[in-house]
């Protein structure tokens, strides 16, 4: 159950650099390449000749040639070419819309006709030298509606990730959440507290004092299909929090884009954006290194949820106060979903109709 | 296959001491810790917010503290406290029967109506200072059924077990097979043979010499659902063998309790327990080393036979002399089986009589 | 989909020269073992006793003894003896028709009664001074046609093994094919070029240059069920290539058994044997050392390629010139298992009319 006229991020652009990449996407092989230009492509990861992968293969000026016995394939799915062979008879494999922007390659697993690039996300962070980004991707054996769950609310911080970005604090306010259109946003802000080690750390890296009280934000906003940016920062007490001048803070954008793979896994590519220091790369590599360590700590968690869910099919998860992110966020998600199997069964019932059209033509 | 109204092995208390125990016992995911008192408590392993696991949690002076959101549960199921979250609602997961006895924690898996800790075992060896006791735990991919039929038929000791415990004689000496009631005992008995290599580490142990023919006997007791208990030992020859006075013997309990995890895997606990030299603490190193080899020797053979016979359904396997203690354990264990089969249906249909009646009542 | 009235390569005798071994083959579990006169037998892995594997037992006198409680099987598959017990009403369990020759041990895993050592391939090389024989074994998961396929059309070389014994050469010229009764051929054949690595160093074994031009052929001949032997070497051009005097060549004979552990694996027995200078054993090790590594360069490829096949079930495969060798080794199967199904329905059918004849003869 996941969208799938929709961009999801692919991949990275490092991971395409030396060669194809295969990868499934909503239950699609899809291999990633670049092809003539440099520009990104995606095909159905199947070589229509005998079912190689072709992500076994290679790029050789732009063409993916099949690691068996070297057909080679353009950007559009149709062979190009094969030793001693005429491929012009050849079937086609689908293409699938794929761009490259914002740092990742994104990838369109639905209805090709659809695919606007005008979709995309805009990232602001993304091409502003005032910010600096850097992140890392997990596999994860999950619904990636667990995830989403999982950065919707996060009171789970004072549990799994108690000893770098928990705190009690956390439970003691409670969030608050909104939806307008298909955005859901949960907010927390907590006042006049210690900075766990996490942010003592980010304070130092902005050169702030780290032993002061700080005020401390949380807001998670939900984008359809999947992803999640969550404005996250500590500002010394008193000089307006979130709203502080650039001086008193350590601010960021924790960013999550959410893939599905199949049913029952993801590709999460999680990062940080930073709106301080942006130049200070050992200072991105320690928080990347800090990343790294607290998302781990959620998978042990998310995977064996998941299989606890399975095996109880007939159980009723609960819906609380702090849920309400993630219940709001599926609801998004119900909701576009079955817009698009609406639109899916109009389309074929037109296809019908004027298939029934013309053999009543047919029969006159 | 297997009664679920009574008690079974759970764990050793070792095994709660830190943290939480995640276990399937008879199909059941269970979480076993230690509650306000210090007793022990064994609860459904699925907490009701979200369906983490609450074994991955910790506990926080009695209570289960679930490590995803901070939920608190009772030993009774019930949800005690959740941050900012009022909990009265919530609905209670199951809680087991469990009972700390012996050395082990027990847990009845079935109906916890029926649950009476009266119908534990007694094992006089476990809290007798004339006794000492060292054991250990494998998990073992087979029906338990399948290793009840190994310690019940001493006879593969010979081949499997050569090199520490088999001897010739064991097949040359016939075993004899009573059941009365439930129990099922089967007997051999050898006399003036060599003892094998591991009853003469067991005789120096006992101070006495090696080298000299001895009685052995294997007394087999099968007790439902799945423990079996073993009167093993040499005494030397031409001292009444297993009723040689103390000074004459090495006498201990193979003691094993098998667990269902599911239809084809088990939880097997396997010990001695010994009655000479109880104070001797590198003996009972040595003997739970000794057996940790030997019991080890079995999985292949018992893990291997399950898939052979998973891959021949249509196959009967014999039922030789040599088998009688498993086949008649196996009765046993049918009569029982189809009692509580026949005690739950007469319980629905009682509960479907009372309905109806309720429902014609109602009509008038 | 394999013929089962054939031979196939089971194991070489050095897998059962400490224990018995054993290994699935077209689907069914066998042990192999040497007998009382040191003769190859074959039973199904099954002891009639418990269903224990009898190849985790062991062999004394020629007897299988089984490992769990010594039931000790005759090559015929009867029980010969228990401790304690008689056998004579154990039931049988299957014995497999098996030979030794040509250095390999092969079996019948179909009907016994039709099994004839006559029908084992002659493998001239096999037994000749003048040729020696080195190779080794893969478990490949795969549909064994996947690998006929692959060792019938050797253009993948230039793709899979392009360090190797793969180059430009083998795509400019094409393949012939040609099926007489049940065997398939496919030659190609190259001049006045450069030798690739593999050769190179086949030529310097030789004692012949490996920098001057040379002609090389492949000889590929498929025959049922799954032997594929080619002919392969180089010869200094111009001296005839393959027909070429053995002073100026290095001819071999790829020699590859596959045979079918289930649909979709395989035993895939691989070698090289050659005609020059057989008494080097240096050489031999160089060779075998060469084809595991290239042999090996297989696998990723016909693995995936499997997987991308189950996973799309709807997909139909091309069929081009190149592929003219696998394709017509595939209908050459085809023939024989269709006509193996009609046999065994006519066999039945048969059956079925004498019982019938036979009840009505009751009947009068």
């Amino acid at each position: 159950m996941f969208p799938k006229n929709t961009w999801y991020v692919a991949c990275t652009p490092d991971e395409i650099a030396a060669k194809p990449l295969g990868r499934r996407i909503c239950g699609e092989a899809i291999v990633f390449y670049r092809g003539e230009q440099g520009q990104v492509a995606a095909l159905e990861d199947f070589c229509p000749h005998r079912g190689a992968p072709l992500s076994l293969g290679r790029v050789v000026e732009g063409k993916l040639v099949c690691g068996y016995h070297g057909l080679e394939m353009g950007c559009d799915g149709k062979a190009i070419a094969m030793p001693n062979q005429r491929v012009r008879g050849f079937p086609a494999i689908r293409a699938y819309p794929v761009v490259e922007r914002h740092g990742f390659v994104w990838v369109w697993p639905g209805d090709a006709a659809l695919a606007d690039p005008a979709k995309l996300p805009s990232l602001a962070w993304a091409d502003d030298p005032e910010w600096a980004h850097g992140g890392g991707m997990y596999h994860v054996k999950c619904d990636y509606r667990l995830m989403i769950d999982n950065l919707m609310d996060l009171s789970h911080e004072t549990y799994v990730h108690a000893s770098s970005i928990g705190q009690k604090e956390i439970d003691d306010v409670p969030a608050t959440t909104t939806t307008e259109g298909d955005v859901v946003t949960t907010s927390r802000f907590m006042h006049n507290i210690d900075a766990p080690p996490f942010w003592r750390m980010a304070l130092r890296g902005n050169h702030l004092a780290d032993d002061v009280p700080v005020d401390r934000w949380q807001i998670c906003r939900f984008h359809p299909p999947s992803h999640v940016m969550i404005d996250v920062g500590v500002a010394h007490a008193g000089h307006g929090g979130f709203e502080a001048d650039a001086a008193h803070k350590a601010a960021a954008i924790v960013v999550d884009f959410i893939t599905p793979e199949t049913e029952t896994s993801i590709w999460y590519f999680w990062g940080m954006a930073r709106h301080f220091q942006p130049q200070d790369e050992a200072l991105t590599a320690s928080i990347r290194e800090g990343q790294h360590k607290i998302f781990g700590e959620d998978l042990e968690m998310l995977e064996s949820q998941q299989r606890n869910i399975l095996a109880h099919p007939e159980r009723r998860l609960l819906k609380l106060n702090i849920d309400a992110g993630g219940v709001q966020s599926r609801r998004v998600l119900e909701r576009i979903v079955a817009a698009e199997a609406a639109a899916a069964a109009a389309a074929s019932a037109g296809v019908a109709a004027e298939a029934t059209a013309g053999a009543s033509a047919g029969a006159r």
